[in-house]
């Protein structure tokens, strides 16, 4: 059976388990097992480059000791992505590198919500070395931290308002939940806000089970 | 079940047989019905700009006939994408605009083997009009009419030698074979060439599963 | 004597007499013979995908069964361009086309006054797929319809609207008026915004007769 | 009468004779009064930045003198031209402005054959500032001097060469002579290459009727 | 002894004194001998193309007559920086364009503050020109003149109103001040603002210094 | 004293001494204490991911423990050029990063020599991730490794050759040598090809010095 992990680099348990149930919508669809495992010496949250830095050797290890016919890494600064990539026989996917892909696949423009003010420089890297600048249209902070994404009336709201004024004032036609902590409210969003919302932990999944598929190997 | 039609607008049913079959490693993975028919009224091939507007109403028409859960229109020109995403109530998709996007994702830019040269404005206004331009390192033309793709060591010859200029001189890291009858040749030139290889067919039916499985509706 | 043969492809006859009144100006400069007809089996307005697709080969047959030196399509969405240039011997130009390059030759860059917001996703790709998108300030719509454009005083009132929002907060240096209604507008807007306004028809009109006098034969 | 004033800021009468000459096919079909004349002080040619900068005032006080309905500055390094805007009631074109909306509109990407190496980044410094870049396929060099052009059969031989690179290597559509001085030649070119060819001097003299027939005022 | 001369092309000492002074903390740790001088015959503000082109020829030939290391013109209209380029066996810098590489490498994107709403086109062909236009936040004016920037208050009241627009509004992370005479305000606005500030002749000298130190000769 | 100091991430002396010659240069102008020490846990040259990665942590502890005014990291692919500012006090600076903002400054569009095929990727995602890919006009490797790059005549000659496409081919007006390692060479490529070189370790002290002389903190 096609095996794809799925690896949360905070240590949070509560996010893993979020990232699992969004996941479930896959699992209906496909017969591939779809394991989500915690990295249980990553700290509770990345939100600073001192955590994206500490947790890429620990990502590329923990991979290279477990078989799988994909990975994926499932925190949206796509931290040891380069690394893993050159090391493992296997594709892997970041979780931000496949919603940009994905979500430009679903609009003219696409906005994000990021988590934080201070991931936004990282995003806008990431885009513009992806040759996707053209398809962002804006990118808006929460202002939420990771630890704090289960309070879910408050969480909602501001992604609500974040999403509005990245749909009104920015022109975006498609978000993304620019963090692996908020997928478990997309169907909200989506009903709230009425543009499609991409859960990057689950664009990055439905990629992996495309290019697996297709017989794509390593190169992604 | 899960319904997919695919559309060959034109109407030489060898084309739709190489479609067909290309289609065979989805639905190994899948448990999707995925149904290849050609639209006995379209052109032999479809190479001039009479022939698209010809199949535009026809390929319309035969999906609003037909109920599915999503569509594929499987010409390398896109023809009637706009009006059946504005008519009907499910997910429609290009082959055209589907390579664009997995290529994006499979390498940092991408080369076409073109049809024909008169073929190469067409892609240049459909790969500008997504926002994808920087994604684009060449475009070259086969020569080879659409009807002639059966010549196997002749169009596998053209194709390897398209293809290493795309690769050597222009520095594509991916190819896109820029014609719904090319599929066939896949395996054949990623052997050759070292290099991943779009059959746009495949492409647009992953990414119809990729939507229909995360649930995303007409909007595409 | 030089025959320019401009087509309005809805059957709004007022649309008709409104462009050429517009075209009265070209008139009094040159002595080209313009003539402006309506597609009688064209819908009343042409606003959707349907309408759009529905008269691309109507506009191409009434062209090839009448001689001219060149043809106008007197439609936003230049339904019909790419097929009546592959068919005919003489020059063609839509009015989409041609208002965005004269745009471009008035100002660093200019605004677009949509009719409905509908047409804003045609207009981007048909922008981005001349090249032309660094030249786009904005694109802004009015929201009324095709056959609602006669009630002179409302429908000014929302250009001036509009059109202050094109140059005060998207920065447009020039304005393009987004349907071929409103045309007679064009004095009364530049009076009141203090800008430079592009009619399509009177720009394709006039690129029409640059192009025969210049003597460039069909390529356009 | 409509009177439009093309002046030559090199001294060379050879080169006006031909700017011109290359005119009469404009006169043929617009009644409009177009002169040619000759700035006397300037160099013999205008080749360096000390010629460019030199002839600058010149240009515009020549201007500033005499009425006309429109000015255009017939050097393809378009010397004062933003100063004759600022200072000129009526519009202003230069030649080589002209020449890149000209060719922006006859074809995907435009070539151009430079008269000197040394104005390459003239050209590329224009053409970025006027948004247009993605419209530049290439931009080759003759080596030939301005008061060298006289010499029919070295010029046209030089020309075809260059001309071919930038069609068959660069993939231009349509080709710019980039120097006043070359015009007499479109003709001969354009059956040798099978390209539209822009003349700058025509294209300025016909957007300068484009815009006076519309109305546009000094804001070009 | 190397020496740096820095001219001031519009005739108010008082903006040399200011440039002067802002100097005062290069000449601390560098043993260079930088130079400020004014151009009597210069208008008292560079603010229309008139002034612009009146002082190009001027700015060279002073430079001309004058030994020194590297040249420096301080107006944000870089007027002449082409010409000087070419004539002088000596780097030339302008401070417009040493100001956009500065602020380029302090930040993702940068705003201008500039002098008046008429310089602004000037920037945009500048940085167009350079082909920074992907570093550009937004653009905004003071409109205070020239001679009146001596006016503390009222000058550092309006810098910190538009710059706090660049912001918050446009997404400046660095600013530039578009004009030699603001440079003294530099320090209040980083303090007000909290953002890096760029004073372009402090920009320009410290280039040249650069240039210098590493051996880069009159190619800049 | 203002004290810089620039660490070689790999663990070869004969690189960190070629850095330390090459910046005696800058000595000679500067009384700045620049200092060049060496990563001994580093391995012997970087050219893999794995390499790149298994630094970032040492290079951001050594310099946490070491004052300094400023801080250079030695090595072309920045390893922990992100953490190392988000930790510190003090500017940092990579040499990559500092390279491209040089030659930006220096020419139209530069060219890399890399040192081997496998860094161009990364090259490619820095410059456009920098907002600069407007100024690259080529990426080629010389296939050399780090720790054979004191092999002069070999070097000198793969570099002559490869510059020589990057010049000729790619239209390149500057070099940038795409490794710490060849700085050494810089003057030898500039007197063979006639074109500015840039060393990036220079380039990186002498942003350096440029940023500390102005008073540009912690932010670059």
């Amino acid at each position: 059976m096609t095996r794809i992990l799925v690896l949360n680099p905070n240590s949070t348990s509560d996010v893993t388990a979020s990232m699992d149930a969004a996941l479930d919508i896959v699992r209906r669809q496909d017969g591939v097992d779809i394991v989500c495992e915690t990295l249980a010496e990553g700290p509770p949250g990345i939100e600073t480059q001192e955590h994206v830095e500490s947790v890429v050797l620990p990502v590329v290890r923990y991979f290279e000791a477990r078989p799988a016919d994909a990975y994926v890494i499932g925190c949206f600064s796509d931290p040891g992505l380069a690394l893993a990539r050159e090391n493992l026989r296997k594709p892997v996917f970041g979780i931000a590198e496949s919603a940009f892909h994905m979500a430009a696949g679903l609009g003219a423009r696409f906005g994000i919500v990021a988590i934080k003010r201070g991931s936004i420089p990282r995003h806008m890297r990431n885009i513009r070395g992806l040759g996707l600048i053209d398809k962002l249209a804006g990118d808006r902070p929460l202002e939420i931290g990771v630890t704090e994404m289960g309070d879910a009336e408050r969480v909602v709201g501001r992604i609500v308002e974040v999403g509005r004024e990245l749909r009104d004032v920015d022109g975006a036609e498609v978000l993304i939940l620019g963090c692996a902590s908020m997928g478990g409210y997309r169907r909200e969003i989506e009903d709230r806000l009425g543009l499609p919302v991409v859960d990057p932990t689950q664009a990055a999944v439905m990629r992996a089970i495309g290019h697996l598929t297709l017989g794509y190997g390593k190169a992604a």
